[in-house]
């Protein structure tokens, strides 16, 4: 632990991929600024997560910040779309809780409040082996924003610094990702990961309820969420 | 005149240069699609002037977005910070009216609607010549943001189609700008450019004032703005 720690923003979602790769940016030697999107998204449970999450880790500066991509549409996470259940794990097609450009606005505002605050070091939990195919998920996406965040900023193009977008996680499988956070002490009981909860139940049939599920049981641990039903597959 | 026009997101500050933008869409055969953000900028005569700008060019959609880039802060333009008055042309560096990743976002949120909509032009009216020295109004710039969109969304990397960011004044003098949208029936009375305007007069001394009045002088053009007190140079 580096005695005058560098800040970084972290993306936080309240799900367990942003939630571990918090705890990997402390461990790293940062001083995490942790940001949150109110989106729109019918999983409002997970600004709840997220809120519990950077109590639980300690985090000194975390902004909630209210974004409408609802006013767009045009995915099941933010319009009248049902979400898609029990679907084929190697299905090709991107789904529709695919959100346009979601992560592109999400890393645009990281890099404002990184100008602002004088980071230069970004987290993104995206990850690119146990995922949903989304297109911004992918390592030729984060490499071409941190470019871009290195030609459209001040505090880059004079010379002060240069940004660097972190995802950690990016070629980790979902039961490596939770055997990483376990061993940086991180609770999983906090994290909410479905895109279709009931209260505060997950559905247990969503994409993001299977990978969870079969992560757990692809580390050997106990999966600490509350479903519906619990997913298919070992349990 | 295309009898099938294809829909472009259009970039509108209800500046001159994003009104002439706005028109050259229009000209090049594309149905605009006007987005406009209140940001939180102190010039919120600017989005009247947005308004009236979409009603006059005809525009069949103009949304208009509001984001709080103030809770980032970090520019004259959003936060508590004076804009600087009658800055010698040439300086080098960036002032403080820079906001802070301010295209990024905006050029994200553009992607967003225009995914979603089924579009794939966006038209941008930055400028590389006659403007504030704003690292994101660079050819380079536009280039990353299209590599960019290109590999973030579902669009583009189903085939569906590619995007085009179209900057059609990036190498264009003010006047040749004033001069291209006057050509195109522009009536640049609606627009404001201004940074720090008093009601509905511009300040005549921000670098935005002096920029559109000179711009004005050396198109040999009346400039309609009213201000408050003149820019200095030829009137």
């Amino acid at each position: 632990m580096s005695i005058d720690p560098k800040p970084a923003v972290v993306l936080l979602s309240g799900g367990l991929d942003s939630t571990t790769t918090l705890a990997i940016a402390r461990a790293e030697g940062f001083e995490p600024l942790a940001l949150t999107f109110a989106y729109g998204q019918r999983q409002k449970v997970e600004l709840d997560a997220a809120q519990a999450v950077a109590r639980a880790q300690s985090v000194s500066i975390h902004k909630v910040v209210t974004i409408d991509l609802g006013t767009f549409g045009g995915s099941a996470l933010t319009a009248d779309i049902p979400v898609p259940k029990d679907r084929p794990p190697a299905s090709a097609a991107v789904p529709v809780t695919y959100v346009p450009a979601r992560n592109t606005i999400f890393l645009a505002y990281a890099l404002a409040w990184a100008e602002v605050t004088g980071a230069f070091d970004i987290f993104l939990g995206v990850n690119a082996v146990d995922y949903s195919g989304y297109p911004d998920c992918r390592p030729e996406f984060v490499a071409a924003f941190e470019r871009l965040a290195n030609l459209a900023t001040a505090a880059a193009t004079t010379g002060r610094g240069r940004f660097v977008i972190h995802a950690p996680l990016l070629a980790l499988s979902k039961a490596e990702i939770i055997k990483r956070g376990v061993a940086l002490g991180v609770d999983y009981g906090l994290t909410r990961s479905c895109y279709d909860p009931q209260g505060d139940l997950a559905c247990g049939h969503c994409d993001a309820c299977a990978l969870r599920h079969a992560g757990f049981v692809a580390a050997g641990l106990v999966d600490p969420t509350r479903y519906v039903t619990p997913p298919k597959g070992q349990r």
